[in-house]
């Protein structure tokens, strides 16, 4: 699994750091989270291909963070892509999709989705799924929770029998990790009948939001948290009055849920040098980093 | 007068080349010529500030060259602009500004004026005046004649009252260019009692075009062409199919048109090194040049 930042400013670009996006690579499918003014250029920049598989998570409807979508899916058109495009964010997603692209005449010729999403499950597949916590911003912004690789346990049918669940549909809804009620009204458990799950790796986005308890919640044990730190501590009013979050603040937040990784992101164009804010994050969560454009990490699955 | 290429690609962005932007910079105020995705942030790369006076010009409305306007316009509000923006674009550029601020809820807090034009005098102040003639693209396209610096004759009061025009309202209209006629039936013209005019710097601009008579008309002894060649004279078909120019076509229209320079821009994405397009260019007006990104050219005037 490879994470690729494809933008790094907050609402305004500057020189060296360009509008949200994160690209994450899961066995050569591509997820995006946020799509900013120039995702498409960035992606061009750092070597990644419009043809792939795709999904996209916004995080919300400002325009730094979705005004890359239009001239992406326009250039997705131009090279005749193939594979559907999925994407998904909060509501008034469609609207704007659909105005963008009518009124420029880029009505996609592959299939495009596009899905309003919640908190909770937002999407599942072979090789990763999405969860989506309320964020807390002056717009309606989703976190969101990405684990590749997990798995439930192994089924175990000696288990199951010595229950007294008969094999047949029941099984199934078990390895799906339901509890099933038996014909005597006994309940059973899932994981009464599998095994040690597979935790799989965890990377935690959180658009823009203040410091979130949902948003801890969702990160709780992440492997890696890329999280928003707009301002420094010098200007937490400011932060709180527009929905942001300082790097101290986050940084207390990752400690406090014990997530591997804490990557700063959505840096003010005040920062010429992010420093300040490594600094202060830094004294809460020793190993914080800041990201920049088109840095990439590595996790292993 | 300055003139700074933002993005030279076609329809797709490159690392190479961003989506069209040229920024002409006259007296400290700018005039934009199209605003594809990204225009911003090479904007911020060249060190033009959002801030200062500034109209744009929009060709047509196909995405690579107006995606980058919700988000120009988004920053100039987050900057607190105080200057209005004028837009001036074919048919369609109101709804697309319309839709695209509304729906990300950027409204612009500084005077947002869009105006749709057509052919002959577009805009004109102090500084400098603006004509268009379509172009012919697959979309409604106009393509820019900008005139800097150009005035008329100085006004000359003893041969107006040698031809017997009595000083007053007839006077201004002759100033002005008018031709008036007298009590006595006689018409007088304004170059009668004009000194020689001063013809100002003239840049013209193409937008997509396949090559157009009535480009080559607003070209006519420009000082400077900035014309699309999408594609090479190898790929005729696809142009004449796509509406867009070849590279020697567009370089036979200069000469034919006596500009002084002629710099292509909007270079497809296929031609990582654009010398096959400055080689057949060459041979019908031997000192055309390829734009590139945040290449700039002055211009005394």
């Amino acid at each position: 699994m490879k994470i690729t930042f494809l933008g790094t400013a907050a609402g305004l670009p500057t020189a060296e750091r360009g509008l949200p996006a994160v690209l994450v690579e899961v066995e050569g499918e591509y997820i995006l989270f946020d799509c900013g003014e120039g995702t498409q250029r960035q992606m061009a920049k750092a070597g990644f291909s419009l043809g792939k598989r795709m999904n996209v998570f916004i995080s919300h409807l400002h325009g730094d963070h979705v005004f890359g979508l239009p001239g992406m899916i326009q250039t997705m058109n131009l090279l005749n892509r193939v594979h559907p495009l999925h994407i998904f964010g909060p509501p008034g997603l469609c609207k704007f999709i659909q105005s963008t692209t009518v009124s420029t005449m880029s009505e996609p010729t592959f299939q495009l989705a596009v899905e309003e999403a919640s908190q909770g499950e937002v999407f599942s597949c072979k090789n990763y799924r999405v969860e989506g916590a309320w964020a807390e911003h002056s717009r309606a912004n989703i976190a969101y929770r990405l684990t590749v690789g997990g798995s439930r346990g192994t089924f175990m049918p000696k288990k199951a029998r010595r229950l007294g669940v008969p094999e047949g549909p029941l099984w199934s809804r078990l390895k799906g990790g339901e509890s099933v009620r038996l014909e005597d009204g006994r309940v059973v458990e899932a994981a009464e009948v599998l095994g040690e799950p597979m935790p799989g790796r965890v990377v935690v986005y959180s658009g823009d939001t203040r410091p979130s308890e949902a948003v801890a919640r969702l990160a709780k044990g992440a492997d890696i948290l890329i999280h928003e730190a707009t301002l420094s501590e010098a200007l937490l009013a400011a932060a709180e009055r527009d929905g942001h979050s300082t790097a101290s603040g986050v940084a207390k937040m990752a400690a406090d849920a014990g997530v591997g990784r804490l990557i700063l992101t959505h840096i003010s164009a005040r920062y010429k040098d992010p420093a300040v804010l490594l600094a202060e994050a830094r004294r809460f969560f020793p190993k914080a980093e800041v990201a920049e454009d088109l840095a990439s990490y590595e996790l292993k699955i």
